[in-house]
This record gives structure tokens, sequence and C-alpha cells, in this order.
């Protein structure tokens, strides 16, 4: 297989903090100068969150729209993937940047648990979150955190929710969710491709699941995510 | 293969009302009848959801308690499980009837889509769920709506928030969560086998998936929920 590799390099989560590790890049500078850093070493994909100036995650246009201007200048060619992640707002607030048109955003098609709570994605929310995709131009990086979820793209690519070809991110290892699984893994990709056979996709393992489920990935033939 | 087949009935569901369908039973009486019909003709479990008089689902436990005695004196012998799903209430509501002590309840440990919003199982409510069926001796039904619930209900027989051996339904054809899809349900049955080799499963076909679910399990060798 001679596709190239395309990496995904998650500067900053939603998650870790300056205390809990100080090379987290917190500021619009610091996560500009961190995703240089990975784009001259082959990363092609840049997955970004944003946070306010004390820490906590936001889904605020404004602070989008500097980091993307801002990458865009440091690193040309690389594609600018947003976040509309449940951690950064509630409700369509999560969307309020997709008008400034990143190349892509991700895009959470189904609910599922999480540590402490519910990862809330309501059916009329996913739908206007992919409507609004749509209309801007942006290729959504499906976020499936259980196999339901790779069901659910398929449908909205056939209908026309989404503009195929799909890109499916398989998340894994986050706790009450879909554990890291080899099995599993493997049966997600068979299943991607029995439904979607002209679909991409990457995986993401949680915390220290993170370079298991790269190893899997590049075995398989997919992207990758750091 | 010469386990004995259990049959699992639910009578009423929490959607269908008397204008939809006139045969449906919604009245305790109505509910206690259908069951023992199902009862002569050889079930042995019955799926227990209760309405109030406009037919609207609740949890109300005096509804409840008024089920079960019906069933206990009518149906001696029959499994009684009593549903703890969300539609019939929010929140700790949804397990007022426990201390009624049934034999079974349903228990579902995670969090999916379902037709036109989030099915609410937060973290926090399945494990105080899951802790009073153990005080009052209960034995959960798992309702697994994605792959990601089964591995959730292995983690909590494990640790001993559940107390094993586990039985879990496979629950397809929900619109925006799992579909009836037959490798998914193989993987279903392996994967279960594969993490919890003395668990009993049992498959439930929503709408119009139910027959077909139904001859999947019964090649599979599981229960049967009609
Ligand atoms: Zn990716
Ligand atoms: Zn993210
Ligand atoms: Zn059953
Ligand atoms: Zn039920």
């Amino acid at each position: 297989m001679t596709k190239p590799c395309i990496i995904c390099v998650a500067i900053t989560g939603s998650v870790p903090r300056k205390e809990d590790n100080p090379a987290v890049p917190i500021s619009v500078e610091e996560q500009i100068e961190s995703a240089h850093e990975a784009f001259e070493a082959g990363a092609s994909i840049v997955h970004c969150h944003v946070r306010k100036p004390d820490q906590t995650p936001t889904a605020d246009p404004e602070i989008f729209a500097r980091l993307k201007e801002g990458l865009e200048k440091h690193c040309p060619g690389m594609i600018v993937q947003l976040t509309t992640g449940g951690r950064s707002g509630a409700g369509r607030e999560r969307g309020g940047m997709l008008s400034l048109r990143p190349e892509m955003a991700s895009l959470s098609v189904g609910s599922c648990n999480f540590p402490t709570r519910i990862y809330e994605n309501a059916p009329d929310l996913v739908d206007w979150l992919a409507a609004e995709m749509k209309t801007y131009g942006i290729k959504p990086e499906i976020e499936a955190f259980d196999l339901g979820h790779i069901f659910q793209a398929v449908k909205m690519a056939q209908d026309g929710r989404i503009t195929g070809p799909l890109y499916v991110q398989f998340v894994m290892g986050v706790k009450n969710a879909m554990p890291a699984d080899k099995p599993s893994f493997d049966f997600f990709v068979e299943t991607l491709k029995r439904l979607a056979p002209d679909a991409e996709w990457c995986a993401a393992g949680i915390g220290r699941h993170q370079r298991e489920l790269n190893e899997w990935a590049i075995a398989a033939g997919g992207h990758t995510r750091t």
C-alpha cells in the first residue's frame, strides 16, 4: 500500500492543564509553536481545541480564528481541524466557529458515557452540526466512540447529511466507553470497509492507550493520531 | 445443546398506546391477562413496563407492586423482570420499584442516542441502580445497545458492582443506535463469550426487526424475546 500515511496531531486536548503538565500548549501562541514543530516533523493534520485565559475549554470563535490564522501562516498546507466536541460548550455553541470554514472539523454522531458524565450528542444537534459543515464546505472527521457510531456515520453519508467519502476516527480507551480492545478494533476497521469501502480512517487511543492504537492503526493501513 | 430455551415476553413497551394498537395491554389487569397467556404458551420471563391511567409511562412503585403481585398469583414460577429504563422517569425515580425485590430488573450500563433524544444513563446513575439491585438480590438483565455496553457490563461484573454470571440482552434496530446487522450480532455474541464465558444472553429487535433478531438468537443458542 503506497498511500502516504497521514499523521494527525492533537496539540492540546480539553483536559490537561499547566499544573498537570507544564509542557501542554495552552495559549494560542504556544499552540501555534507546538503545531509548527509537529508540522516540520511530518504531521499533516492538526486537531485543535482552544482554552480561555483561565485554561478552561471554550468554543469561542474569536480564539479559534486567531489560532486558525496563525496556523495557516506558520504551517502552510497543514490541514486545520477544529473540534466541535462537548467539553468546549453546550449545544450549538459547539459549532459557533464553523463559519471560519476550517478544512476539517470533528463531528460526534452519537452519545456515550465518559468517565464522569454523559457525552451528549443529541440527534438534532448532530444533524445541525453536520448541516453547518455542509454549508461551509468543511470535511467532518467522525469521532466513533462505539460501533453504532460507525453505522450512524454511514447512514448520514448515504442520505446526504454528510458529504463523502467518510473520514472516521475510532476512539478507544475512554473510561465507561469503548476500551482499547484489538478484536473490536479489527471489527471496526472491517465494518467500515464493508459499509463504506471508500472511507478513510484513523484511530486515537486515550492516555496510556495512545501508542497501542497507533501501532494497530499503522499495521492496518489507517492514519495515525498523536 | 440441550439447555432449555428461555422465552422472555415483553407484554407492554413504553411507547405504543391504545390508539396505535387496541390490543396493547395497558392496565395492570390487562397486563396480567396477557402475561398469563404468554406463560401458558411457554414464556418464562416477563419484562414489565407500567403506565399511568392516561397511558403515559411511569416508574410508580405502587403500580409495579400491583402488577408484580398479580403476576406471582396468576403465573406462578414465571420470572418477573421490571424495567428501570429511561422512558418511565428521570434519575433515581427509575429504580424506585427495586425495593419490591423482583427476581430480575433491566439495567442499561451506557448511554446512546434514541430516535429523537439521548438515552441518558450517566455513570453514577448506572452504579446506583446496580447497587440497589445488589442490595435487594435482583438479577440484572443488561441492556446492551452498543458494543461498548458489553464491555462495561463485564467490567462491572469483574469489579463486583454486578453479581455474576451476567445476563445480557443485545438490543438492535433502534433508530440512531445500533441497527440490526448480522455480522455485528455475531460479533456481540463472540465478544460476550470471549469476555464472560459463563454469561447468558438474549436479543431484542425493535419493531420490524423483532423476528429477525429472534431467528438469529435461536440459531446462535441465545434466549429469545418477543
Ligand atoms: Zn485524525
Ligand atoms: Zn479533540
Ligand atoms: Zn430477555
Ligand atoms: Zn423494556
